[in-house]
């Protein structure tokens, strides 16, 4: 039988222990004590990361969704530069707006997220005197109770008496911890003495650099924060050489780049990412129904990627979430074990109106309007008149926006699949639904001798050209079930005294662990059902 | 029949047009005017390059070739950062040494690579006389005579008597054109006198960037400028994690940034591009063998495209190419139509040795020693002395790379498949080899009526699961055909009126352009034969 264990149950730290250990996820430049916010894939961790890319690829750009009038909608896939020229930025926003305000610290010399600061102030001063308030907190929203209190203590002051009350808002009035505009701490977490701290200013997320020769503000360029903008640049391009019409998608994975002040949570929040976004073009008098649609073809797709549907939920934005151009925007929501009992970001489906192809026509005088013929039959179909026929099919279409992260993606299957076992030799197996995991399958002989290994490798040989499969002909059997347990290798295929007399193998499960025994020329296609091919 | 066109009579004006207009490459930011030195891959460029990406991939890490021993040779995957910590690159020798010799005109301010600039002057003074030189110029290795002529006259100065005769060295130093080092020319291209141009300096190739709030030189990161330093540094860890042992490879695909001061030839040379490189680790004895080894297997898998062999070389390094640590270095080359009937660069193979390794050992403190205990117990049965084998058996081990561009390579499928063709209707066809065609068939209702496209349909749901399909009911089957051809999809599916009598469809080859008929039930199995399935 096999256990489901609830993200509560598990540890960020073992989960990240793992990753290392066996080849999932390494901290970057790690002999050279790292770079805070950067990751690499190891072996295991980037075969996982294409399995879940090819599938995306495949359910967006190769057999993308039957849509709601019966035949399957229109997605092309384009793959844009992460530099491009910076008035894209200005188009976008981001050059203006992409920041988060930041506070200097001039004594420290540190610099703080304003918004985060007030986790971080120990003492407090009334009057001259200062007073230890214990530990004055604000979680952010990807902050876990427990994790909290790990890191930073009990959210409480103490009073003079020894007791413990909760911190107020008049607390942090009352001893003068708020600047004038009422948001931030005026004493630095790391100062000796308050009144160290800044007013906050805004601080650009965008990595910047310079290309070309010459360093000046006109050679000025920057890392794109979002796949998402290289799409919109294109969308003429893919309109006038594509043969697409409305409504259709442009779909992109790639890296995108966010130069976050405090990168958190393992591989949640890097400086370097990648994503997967979908910009699907449409009337905007359709664009509610292909909302509705692709908000429900996302969580279907979550699903399939075998995610517990206890861990998956809707979050609908309110109305003073919305930017003011957006009509609607709900996130899939996971349970991470870091926001466990509450679910944190996974990917947002946002209705973006007409807003960022108006900006691109605005600043590069591209027209961005659209034609929409088979509109125009439809409309007249319905008996409207010429200039209402006229004003609706004459637009710049609307946009539904499915935007995910694939290095995200792979957090939630390291996150589903990891399951303490103490039954086991390995403690921990990974339980990758099959068509996922980075190994689908190990092979072994069971001792070196005897043509074992002969016939083992020709297994090998023939299953490698369809899965992932690991040789492995080292220690006993049950360490070698041991290493596929943490790889999350789904079956184990020995080669035994047996198969020599009757070729049979035998095969074992992960989950179950269970070992049952199959003819070695089934062994092909007991892999393709399993594996749903 | 089939037409096989060479190079020397493809041209690139047309390659880039017909790359444009049919979705293949698209100047990054078009609409804003472009940045010089960066692409975008429009819906087929992104599928041919999925393609030739994942038959690297496979050919690398999932089925890796036999080695000279008979068994599978060891291989794994990684996906490392762009931005690493900056020691990587002083390591690695970047820092100091990845650059190109710079000048600057004092007139009219612009930045001229040094040993690109006698390209480009028309003008020579001699004792106080100005004198037209007609046009000074020395090729790079990229330029081919017809490129460079159109773009800048002939190689040739006109004598009084309006004679041409070929420029020489003795002119160059005769018109005061070159600086004190004999290096430079002195009367920049774009200046009205001579005597404007800088001394060189030299000019790094990595982009810069900030990591973090601060920015100051404790900040600086780069781009990475090629994917093999995120595997030296993830050597140690995949010794550790992955049970790998001598020999092995770590292979990665990925983005890599240089900032090319004159970006060149189409793709050939961006500033944003994608790499496909491995390292091979292996005992420094055996280093040799597995030099010989890599490279023949490259040349094996460039043909494995379709390339024809005419057009691939060998061009083995002269000992005064190498760096001081290199044992042999090798170049596979391309005939491009610019460089023809000359070939240019495609893929090296290098044995860098020690080198890498030796660096980050030194910068980082990380010991990169291996002990081999396959080659210890190997020279024991050659019945070598203790002392020689502990020799040979501790070792930082040498290495074999074999780097190549994966957009370089999409450079050279869409060259190659580029087939003129005054015969038919798109007087061009992409001649792909059909495993790596971005469209592997179209399918086509003959007319829109009597049940053909839902047959149609139904086909392209099913074939679409294995293989890239388009369905295109618009406009004659001849147009429809020709769309094809420019597509450079292999094969052409059309239900008629036979189809309803008796279940048969024209397949339309795209090279030969023959119709034949088959079984509708046939199609599937058609193309797996035709893949290589």
């Amino acid at each position: 039988m096999s256990t489901v264990i609830a993200p509560e149950q598990k540890s960020m730290e073992e989960i990240v222990s793992l990753c290392k250990r066996r080849g999932f996820v390494y901290p970057a430049s790690e002999i050279y004590g790292g770079i805070n916010g950067f990751w690499d894939y190891g072996p295991l961790g980037t075969q996982l990361k294409n399995n879940i890319r090819d599938w995306w690829w495949k359910c967006m750009v190769e057999c993308p969704p039957i849509g709601p009038d019966g035949d399957p909608v229109s997605i092309v896939g384009l793959d844009s530069s992460i530099i491009q020229n910076p008035k894209t930025w200005e188009a976008s926003g981001h050059v203006g707006g992409f920041s988060d305000p930041m506070v200097d610290c001039t004594e420290s010399k540190k610099r703080y997220r304003a918004d985060h600061l007030v986790c971080a102030v120990a003492k407090a001063e009334k009057g001259g005197e200062v007073r230890d308030l214990g530990f004055l907190a604000v979680m952010d929203g990807d902050t876990s109770v427990a994790d909290f209190e790990k890191r930073a203590g009990k959210l409480c002051k103490k009073t003079g008496g020894g007791e413990l009350l909760p911190i107020t808002h008049d607390d942090l009035v009352e001893y003068n911890l708020l600047s004038s505009d009422q948001q931030t701490l005026v004493w630095g977490p790391d100062a000796a003495q308050p009144g160290t701290l800044t007013e906050p200013r805004e601080f650009n997320l965008m990595f910047e650099t310079f290309v070309g020769a010459i360093r000046n503000e006109d050679a000025k360029a920057y890392l794109r924060p979002e796949t998402a903008q290289g799409i919109f640049l294109n969308y003429k391009n893919v309109v006038d050489t594509m043969r697409v019409k409305m409504p259709f998608g442009i779909a992109q994975i790639g890296k995108s780049f966010r130069n976050e002040v405090t990168p958190r949570n393992f591989i949640f929040r890097s400086r370097e990412f990648e994503q997967m976004e979908m910009e699907w073009f449409c009337p905007p008098e359709d664009s509610l129904k292909w909302y509705d649609f692709w908000k429900n073809e996302r969580m279907k797709w979550w699903e399939s990627l075998g995610i517990n549907t206890d861990n998956l939920i809707f979050r609908d934005h309110d109305d003073d979430e919305l930017a003011h151009y957006s009509k609607a925007c709900v996130d899939v929501e996971y349970k991470y074990p870091f926001t466990a009992p509450k679910y944190g970001e996974l990917e947002g489906v946002a209705h973006r109106g007409c807003f960022d192809l108006t900006q691109h026509e605005t600043h590069s005088k591209t027209k961005m309007q659209y034609f929409d013929q088979d509109l125009q039959v439809r409309l007249q179909k319905e008996g409207l008149d010429k200039e209402e026929i006229k004003k609706r099919t004459k637009y710049i279409p609307n946009v539904i926006e499915p935007a995910s992260g694939l290095t995200r993606a792979v957090l939630v299957l390291l996150c589903e699949a990891f399951t303490p076992d103490d039954t086991r030799a390995s403690k921990v197996y990974m339980k990758f639904k099959p068509k996922f995991a980075p190994v689908k399958a190990g092979i072994f002989p069971l001792v070196n001798k005897d043509g074992m290994p002969e016939i083992a490798q020709n297994l090998y040989m023939k299953l490698r050209e369809k899965y992932t499969c690991q040789y492995d002909a080292k220690q006993s059997i049950g360490k070698r079930y041991a290493r596929m347990d943490e790889a999350g290798a789904p079956y184990c295929f020995t080669i035994d005294g047996d198969t020599l007399k009757d070729q049979t193998v035998t095969v074992r499960d992960r989950d179950t662990q269970e070992q049952t025994r199959i003819n070695i020329d089934q062994v092909e296609k007991f892999m393709a059902d399993k594996m749903g091919d």
